[in-house]
């Protein structure tokens, strides 16, 4: 079905980003056979590291015309296996293009190259007086990456996601094309939203090559709040109440004793207190003292009235550092805790959290295994572990379609939906087919055909 | 290419829906043959009235069986001809299905049928202590013609338009095929967005029936502020410092004496001050009196530093009516000030809406008509008017397509797209056609064919 990629095709590259920037066979680390989860493994036949949009558009000419599938890859961070060139052919790496090309003051917004970090522009933003909203986990993934998953992080209850920042991109479709889409205006209503597409659709219908991203102004107070309950349940139970009380904290995280102490093992590090079964960790926002501690205030009430067992202010630099680093390095610290796992990114309706927690307890005991868990309680968004820890090849192998299965049954029982932020890529896909049924899924093929009728970018995955 | 729509039809739809929910011929109101503005007129054969999902099910899986086209018609405030039978067929109103259905203060959401009207929904989202934020000036437009157009409105600045807070829809496909799109959920990586498709396609890929939308908590506190300056220049050129202040208000409106004068006939009412040639209308909202009062303080001495003449707070309830009911006639006090208009719904950077004014007032100099304008400056969002008065039938014609060919040349040289949220429809499309260029457009085709391979729903609309 597609052509391999030949020595013309590898000569024909190297004219469009220069020899340096082409790697072939074993020139070529096992890095890029899988992205940071590691589940799904194939190598491509050729890495290409492309400079510009032009050359980009050269190297999807060549692969149009040559039949050649192409994987486009940000710095893979990736948990689905995205990123991965499953049918080999090119993995085209943006990591050069990492120029902020542009910050405009007037129509609050700033233009970025696809292989930006997100810690660059999440500096870049605040060096300048705006933050950026999104704020997902994984600081040194790239922007290309978080508008193809809709990256979602802890920001999202008072901020939204990054689909509600990109303003507008500059794509190149599979047979070459170069197309913009958007502009620097806050409201469009012209045509299907071509744009709104592209974001989420993880690079199978087009390549971002350049995008035009909304700030901000710099809250000028943020503080946090750490708050011990005495289980998960009453943890858990406090968000609604939290959400009902009408202040919007900016992040609202969730995180259980277990995974607090992976964490501090895995970083050496101590958190401020560990001494209870479960704990929220909230943000405030804004623009004075007064009302950041007014927020704060009323929710440290209520939680204490509702079963927190206390109510500890993040505010000096070392506290936040160290509350911080902790929950950031939460996967990286369960993944060191095990042999292997796979991971869960369910989305649920916020009160339907605690369900859902208290059901992968159950879970994990009925099937002997570990499954840990933290999340963005104040959004739904949960990231669940099944960690392997010493079982053999065969029982890890139903242990873990089991949990899937029944994890992402419960979910869509409750109005949850397969991914909140990680997507689908091939990992996902099955979940996703049977959540959606049929015609969602042939309307997503359709819409694929229209963009790519050869299937060559990035071929096999989210409805395939 | 259609069929017609023949007897043994028309008493299949009855059975749908009811005897005395389907017109035909002279029973249906002129004024289904077009929308507000009126530019396209075109009578439906048949006007059903549907109030459910599965009546317009049926009705979908009637007319696809018999090639019947189907346009869907909310309250008929469009600008565009959107929701005008081009081709006859059925005229399908939602009017029926006007049911709030759900409040869930949980998950801060509110499931609605099509047919509730903003002012409705507003209304009952105030009473319980909420906002629906997206504000558009038509307030008796359907919540489905919202969507449908993905509607910006006045506090875009601030909150954003319809789409960011569009949870979940439920849609009729054009084979009569229900589905279900989003969640109760803030973050979704869940393959293609059809959801965010659908937004904003103004009833062309799929009729939607419930839609459940994202509410915030009321602000406590809100507050206008009106600043008179000496002309549109000084007025239009401070809306840029006060975005680059940080203060972020609700909306920034800018009306010129003009338009304002229109209204005062049109209403009979007076305004605030009308010895001045250019206004802008601030609104504030917060939490407090403390934080609203100190973001207003810092425009209002902004503008005074930068050429504003004054600075009214429009607090009473009696000036808060006498100037936003002002706001909200321009419109229709245009439309009685001329014989016949059309509107230009361009959105352009926000510091390029100055640059733009200037060019209209200039236009309308050159070829001898009126041009008033209002707009949303905080957004870029312009609403242009371009007027007949006593113009004979050849020259008008001939002044308009000028008129209008030079702002859509002009928007998009300075980087703005052909409508800001009253949608493409009829009216615009060779306009949109002329600014994407084939391939924008050759995909929305396609997308379109993957949704409706019969073309059956509202053809000859947006890419056709």
């Amino acid at each position: 079905m597609y052509n391999k990629v030949l020595d013309t095709d590898v000569a024909a590259l190297k004219k469009i980003v220069g020899d340096d920037a082409v790697l072939v066979g074993e020139e070529i680390s096992e890095d890029y056979g899988h992205d940071e989860l590691g589940g799904i493994v194939s190598m491509p036949e050729v890495l290409v590291r492309a400079a510009s949009t032009e050359q980009i558009s050269a190297i999807m000419k060549l692969a149009y015309e040559r039949c050649i599938p192409v994987t486009v890859r940000g710095s893979g961070t990736g948990l689905v296996g995205s990123a991965v060139a499953l049918h080999g052919g090119i993995l085209l790496e943006t990591g050069k293009m990492n120029k902020i090309l542009e910050l405009d003051r007037e129509n609050l917004t700033v233009t970025v190259q696809p292989g930006v970090l997100l810690m660059e522009l999440a500096a870049f933003a605040e060096e300048n007086d705006f933050l950026y909203p999104p704020d997902p986990g994984e600081k040194s993934a790239t922007i290309g990456g978080n508008i193809s998953t809709n990256a979602g992080g802890m920001r999202a209850v008072k901020y939204g996601v990054t689909r509600d920042y990109v303003r507008a991109l500059t794509v190149v479709l599979p047979n070459g094309e170069i197309m913009n889409l958007g502009a620097k205006v806050a409201k469009n209503s012209s045509g299907y939203s071509l744009k709104d597409l592209i974001i989420g659709s993880e690079g199978t219908l087009a390549i971002i090559t350049e995008a035009v991203l909304k700030l901000v102004p710099l809250p000028k107070v943020s503080v946090s709040l750490l708050v011990p309950f005495p289980d998960t349940k009453s943890a858990i139970e406090a968000v609604p109440h939290i959400i009902r009380s009408k202040v919007t904290p900016t992040a609202i995280e969730y995180m259980s004793r277990d995974t607090i102490l992976f964490s501090e093992s895995y970083l050496g590090k101590k958190f401020p207190d560990t001494k209870n079964d479960a704990y929220i960790l909230l943000t405030f926002d804004g623009a004075t003292d007064a009302q950041v501690e007014a927020d704060m205030e009323t929710v440290a009430e209520l939680c204490l009235k509702i079963g927190a067992l206390d109510a500890y202010i993040v505010d000096t630099e070392e506290r936040k550092k160290s509350v911080w680093s902790a929950r950031g390095a939460f996967l990286e610290a369960i993944k060191a805790s095990t042999t292997e796992m796979d991971e869960c990114d369910v989305v649920v309706p916020v009160n339907k959290i605690d369900y859902f927690i208290k059901f992968t307890h159950a879970l994990a005991d009925e099937l002997n295994i570990r499954i840990p868990s933290f999340g963005h309680a104040g959004d739904g968004n949960l990231h669940i572990y099944v960690c392997r820890d010493d079982l053999d090849d065969e029982c890890w192998e139903e242990k873990l379609a089991e949990a899937f299965d029944r994890m992402y049954k419960t979910s869509e029982e409750i109005g949850g939906l397969v991914s909140g932020e990680h997507g689908i890529g091939y990992a996902k896909r099955n979940y996703l087919k049977r959540q959606y049924g049929e015609t969602p899924i042939a309307l997503m093929q359709g819409i694929k055909r229209v963009f790519d009728e050869k299937n060559i970018l990035n071929p096999g995955k989210i409805c395939y």
